[in-house]
């Protein structure tokens, strides 16, 4: 079952498919000139795929506002729809990452519907930086590192949940993220804190299925204003170091200090293979969860370029999982994420282009002038005719965008889909 | 009329008041060895009022979620008793900030209301980066920047509404902070972005009575990601420049760029004459909105220490406006805003004990370490005492927060004000 | 004169012209379709020029150490040999801008090399940042801004001394860079430093040739480490409008606070007439002083992207001065000074390729996603062959890098040019 | 021995000690209400170190210029004396850190010396981020890290004469710091990089000596300007545990991204047993290097809050070095590092000033405001009577600036020790 009639997709192909042929001819002729058969690339670009986390699809929001568009989604089932569009037209999305309580349906339905969408379930996903009706204990002030034992083991319980929902419905992962931190210096005694976080997280890393992962989050600041429990890859490490070997670090690419260098950070994750995987996005200023690679795309190759390095040499246990993190508040999400999820492939692309034995050489000898630009002859090349014939060749969209809009699928579900109030309270 | 039985504050001051008496004669005796006169600085402290923004009563949150407290303010008649509770127990906020249309209500009723609790009013804030029931145009895309001129003129007439409330409860300011920005590189043309922004203040300020000021506030994210129209004080001084001679920047402790000097900008905009008030608060890494004072302390008095110095100076024209802005996330609002206050003061008071006459020796000469020592020394000054005695002349408590808990108010008004749920969105 | 063999080059192009030419075939056609002729691209490019500084050619350095390379230029007319090996490969550096007293020499000297290597000059830098060797008043404590008057007459000299050498050799353009500021809280008084530096400066302007501009440059810090006198933009414009219509603002990329969006810095004095011009380089951290495009080639493209809307739009007086400013501490200079330079064309190629109309019509839109996505598919062309043929049709190289390190030219000019010592000094 | 005539100090005190032992006495009382004996903070501050570094004695610079003042020590035994005399003064630096090859002397010597002057030495610091004069392999692409083994070698060779003078005087420590990275993306491998230190350093880790401590260094950026190999915490805290139980992350406050929580990395440090001590200086923007607390007084406090809470929980094996180390370019280094000593000492006290009983509850309780304010309240106690008591009693001085000045040391040493030139190179 496709969401979008697979004859507009053919038509709106057929209209490309001639300079889509030509392009591609001319940039493998040149690829070969270089060494590079564009096939290999071509098949590596098919092969990849990164999640969806099902509340990309609705539009996001700050403190201040949300604007929600038309035809947003009501419930996992619409979410689920919406990342088969994204799939169906990119062919590089074939898994969607849940989000508990916000996803909470009979499992047997969820997979029922995932299916017969073409979809599959990555990472589960937890939440207690939130409190839910009917909760018994409030995460105000902290949940898996909360003072008071209840309202940890709450915290506890719901991701032990998490976890049985995700083998009901063939996730292999967990990842937790928590708000936890303080406001004020001396709110919190930063290591009883620390110690009340690993003692949570070890009784829910003793309840996962032996084939799982769970995977941790750094984030430097936000919802927590001085520090965070969890601040950054240093404290994500010792984390990933004292639960065990099934125990990782996720990287969101918004989650550090300003300047930070974020591709060393994967390297030396990737160094002692504690690399779990990404929450991809981009930002300027801070957690802004801004579509990947809309603000520095070079930032986003040179973590590729670590990828596809360790990917290259065989590196033991590396097989990071890949999935997209955004707040989409003035585009349709569906197009945001068509459109990360093709910058991501980009980049993948581009990092299979870089000359290895040419850098090595260059790095043996200090040559930086040359080895950055082995960098930068890779990046500037423009691959988007491989990602294009690639789509193409699935039956994907030479221009998802284009195949979309002509689509009219907004529109259609704004029809059923009622309109949602852009409320907006009183934070500021 | 007072919220708080006087004769709770009396007692509780009672019991402090020896001990009071005995610090305060004590840094009276060795000011007086440094030349300094205990009185004159009780003196200016008493003098000293800042506002409180109506909507920092109430519990605050991020667009993760937001964790009301217990008898949250339902509208701006209870915002105003919770201001009046605080003015009641610092003597330090006489004056309440209005935000429309969230205080939206008879105007002769707000001026009855706060004349009856003692209270007056600042300056108007103005409302437009969230869409508000029935309205016609979103904000979604903007307000005074909207390419759209309909959309523009809707929050043009907004503000020009606010100008006619402030005029029938007594204000005497206009503020003007927008969310209008762009989430993308080339989402909007940053040039007619901005010419649109002049015009539609110019109207806005042609409508401004003789008699009132307009402050623009400028901040550098969020909730814009890429872009911010006003982005900081140069952008802020041109616009103030440009619309006249009743036209201020506004500068808000939150709103920089990291590790930007804050002081200087203030220096800046004294010696240009367009140093229009403070919304003050402090943070760690961006528009936190944590207490003033309650991370970078000696920050907030290198800024008192030029309001002072300009004050000193009897610099023409210089009369900033003083405003909390915080956002109250994991305390009580009042307390917080109690301390806040305070803070301010403090720092108020310790820029006095600055000997200006050696300070300018020092820079005169080059004497870095001796000019920084003599500012240092007068941070170093425990000024509580003057302080508190400031307070208690005034019947206010010595200790706000003892008297305050003492008192039972929270506990009293939830009685009457209905809890409020945790709403958390799916904003992530 | 050319300081390398034609012929090398020319045999060199001959290797590589075939594969251009077709590259560049392929590109136009693309371009083509996109309703872009590439010639005119190629035009632009090919009249486009940035001035090299004449201290880049030498090896950079930190505060602890500097490790030159061989065949380090001993002074101005190595400096311009150096300076000629650029423009002859690249073809895109024509003009050199000299530091006084750095680059001190006879007047007539300095024309007839230039003149003799094919050679321009550019603006004239001052130098009141380090003390010469017989040097009356220190400016340990502040030049132009100095407590001292005879110290800050010192400064005002040499600058006008600057403005006669400048005369004397065809510059057009005065550059006032200065490391004044403190290092401590309350080392100087904002307001009075601020006066100083106005009246300095406008004893400078007034000596000012009337075809001259003036250029005063802001950077948050270093060497001044907690406030520099002209720390951002806003200060910079303040200058620029309180010295008169001949004084503008010079904007070096890596002068900013983190996170700071610069090319909306690049509008705005666009807008208000006062953008004098740039120095380019790259920067991760602060003012790193890294080679232009190396770390956020986005970044780079975003800046040209304000720029050539500006041109296309013929805005009036719109005339911003080019130039690279590096630090070339583990690189030959010479060969980061050309590709920097390649960089700076890449950047100004790829923004003429952007579809304005259809970026005008998305904004008006409020199409984020399609405006942004405009951007990024001008971006993303590789322009390299445009580059490349405006070079080899003006007899540069095609490869620049390649026909530099063929000919031997660093080791040639070792031979008579003595080895410099790694000096480095206990700054620490 | 003492450098400064003890009779002057004497005198300078005799006319300071009454009014010291009113304050002395007004603080005791006012702290005996808080159930604090002032006694045993003045012990605890009387017992207290700070060490210095030899090379902070000097005037520092930047890469722009370096302006000496008088008198500078023209070798290590002048530097000693330098120190000798912030020791008699302050009585809070007994012991001195040595630079190799900066201060290389006949070790029978510099003991003697130091012995008469009432010194010991502090940590050792090795060079491998100069080149030095005949040095065989050039640190300029690295030196424990560099690709080529002959360099390495070299680099480490250095650090283990480095030991072998720090046994022969009494040392027991040495701390690594390398300024090796890279300055451009690609331009090293960091898995390797990182592989090759790790290599250099255990090699240097198995020839310390048992009773010693090795310290790691940590800095984001600044010689190199893309990455450092050592760039944050998490990758100094995978060293020391690589390298084994001697093996300690050394915490320089300025050596962090902007924003970054440092409190939270020294708890996080201890709580994981790898805190090996501090380089204390503060800093606006980078590695300022500039007097300890000049800037952020407050985050002071917070680091010694840390320390102090753990040095009363009796942590095992928790014993930090503590030094200072920054830059004095503008001012006496002789005085800044007074100051300084005494801002460390300060914090310290303040420190033991917090209710940690009343900080307990507070925070196992979520009084976020009221355990903030018990922090505040030890903060803003202005200690000053219990330091300068402690130094009195010790013979230090009441005002160590005051008797600096008066004694004329500076005017003294410069008669014997010759004016240094104020080079400047042509570093940009």
């Amino acid at each position: 079952m496709t969401m979008i009639d697979a004859s507009l997709v053919s038509q709106e192909n057929d209209a490309r498919s001639a300079e889509l042929k030509r392009d591609y001819e001319a940039l493998g002729e040149q690829l070969d000139r270089r060494g590079i058969a564009i096939e290999e690339i071509k098949n590596k670009v098919a092969a990849y795929g990164v999640a969806i986390p099902s509340w990309g699809v609705g539009t996001g929001g700050t403190r201040f506002a949300r604007f929600p568009g038309k035809g947003e989604p009501r419930h996992i089932f619409d979410k689920l729809e919406d990342c088969a569009v994204i799939q169906q037209l990119t062919r590089a999305t074939p898994r969607v990452s849940l989000h508990i309580p916000w996803d909470k349906a009979d499992p047997a339905s969820l997979k029922d519907k995932a299916a017969s969408l073409g979809l599959g379930f990555d990472a589960m996903n937890s939440n207690t930086f939130q409190d839910q009706d009917n909760q018994s204990h409030s995460y105000k002030f902290g949940s898996l590192t909360h003072t008071d034992a209840a309202t940890r083991r709450q915290a506890i319980d719901h991701n032990l949940e998490c976890i049985e929902i995700g083998k009901a419905i063939g996730s292999e992962a967990l990842t937790i993220w928590i708000g936890d931190g303080a406001n004020f210096p001396g709110q919190t005694h930063f290591i009883r804190q620390f110690e009340r976080y690993l003692e949570s997280t070890k009784t829910i890393y003793s309840a996962l299925p032996d084939d799982w992962k769970l995977f941790t989050e750094h984030k430097i600041f936000e919802p927590a204003f001085y520090s965070t429990v969890v601040q950054d890859w240093g404290t994500n490490y010792l984390i990933a170091q004292e639960l065990g070997d099934k125990a990782y670090c996720l990287v969101d690419l918004g989650h550090h200090a300003p300047n930070v260098n974020i591709e060393m950070i994967v390297a030396r994750l990737i160094q002692f293979g504690k690399l779990g995987g990404f929450h991809f996005n981009d930002s300027k200023y801070g957690d802004d969860d801004l579509d990947t690679g809309s603000i520095d795309p070079y930032r986003l190759f040179l973590v590729f370029n670590e990828l596809v390095d360790a990917e290259t040499r065989n590196v033991s246990g590396f097989d990071p999982a890949h999935m997209l993190d955004q707040s989409h508040n003035v585009t349709d999400p569906i197009e945001s994420l068509m459109i990360s999820a093709m910058e991501v492939q980009r980049a993948y692309a581009q990092a299979f282009l870089v000359d290895r034995q040419a850098l090595e050489g260059h790095q043996e000898s200090n040559d930086a002038l040359m080895a950055t630009t082995t960098l930068k002859r890779a990046f500037r090349t423009d691959v988007e005719p491989i990602l294009a014939m690639a789509r193409a060749e699935k039956n994907g969209a030479i221009d998802p965008v284009s195949a979309y809009r002509t689509s009219g699928y907004r529109a259609a579900v704004a029809k059923t889909r009622p309109e949602v109030s852009g409320a907006g309270g009183g934070i500021v």
